[in-house]
């Protein structure tokens, strides 16, 4: 009896073992970890040069720098597509506000112009063909004015937006020189 | 006869040119002489750091990037007024468009893009407190898309209205982080 319970306990706990090991292939342990995202702001962002600007309303209500480190803005003067690896593009995105100042002086109602840092105030896409394969090879990630990263769970909505721009390697900014 | 013809001559000749020698003060003259118009596009502006951005509503309808030379960044940076000689502010504007493709990603019209070139695509203004005494020690310039400068006539309307942002030494645009 002794034998044939110790038997039972070490197949129960096998048993358990398998049951709690999922099979999990490469691909499906991708798809569940995307979106990556990347937690650290990149050295020296605010040094790097213009991509392009832009402005969203609506509930955004924010104008935004878009700016590239030097892997990427070679890529987009030369037009290569994709991107490199190690280029960065990012975007800085103040409240956008009317200025009292500007109008005085113009006359007129006219002038909008960078606020306070926005919620998500700064926001970054690092290629890594590799490390980042299940969100098309892009690293996603999104800081406040703290520059504490934006909750994870919002940060699931980066990717299936940009996998949209399928003719631009998954960037919104075209480069305006 | 002859000899007071001559002196009447003489004389006449000499308040001619009494009359058509206007005197001028060197404060006189520098004010006739302003706005001074900087014809050069300073080179690899593009290649700046950001200042800011703003847009302007109304019949210029822009979206536009402020950059600044290194002189002008670290003073921004470091908050010293007036700015150092040889800072150099410059703006590059852009038509302002709404983006059908960013809108049709979003689902919402909301997306605002910078397009082309505008008429009055680059403008600088240039430190130099001598050669610019006239116009508050500063130079002003400004480009169309093919880089030909605005006509001067227009130039005149820069110096009257920059000359209103006593507090910033003359600079519209604030630095923002």
């Amino acid at each position: 009896m002794k034998r044939t319970t110790f038997l039972l306990v070490l197949v129960a706990i096998l048993a358990g073992v398998a049951v709690f090991t999922p099979i999990t292939p490469r691909f499906a342990r991708a798809q569940e970890a995307a979106p990556i995202v990347v937690k650290e702001i990149p050295a020296g962002y605010r040094d790097w040069k213009v991509v392009s600007v832009a402005h969203e309303a609506g509930q955004l209500n924010d104008i935004r720098a878009v700016l590239g480190n030097d892997i990427a803005i070679k890529a987009y003067r030369e037009g290569k597509l994709p991107f490199p690896e190690g280029a960065i593009v990012g975007r800085i995105a103040w409240s956008f506000v009317a200025s009292e100042e500007n109008n005085k002086v113009f006359g007129s109602n006219q002038s909008f112009v960078a606020g306070s840092p926005t919620d998500t105030y700064l926001q970054f896409m690092v290629k890594d063909s590799k490390k980042y394969a299940a969100t098309g090879g892009w690293g996603y990630s999104s800081f406040d004015k703290d520059g504490k990263p934006t909750d994870e769970a919002a940060m699931k909505s980066c990717f299936p937006c940009h996998q949209k721009i399928t003719d631009r390697d998954f960037i919104f900014s075209k480069y305006t020189p």
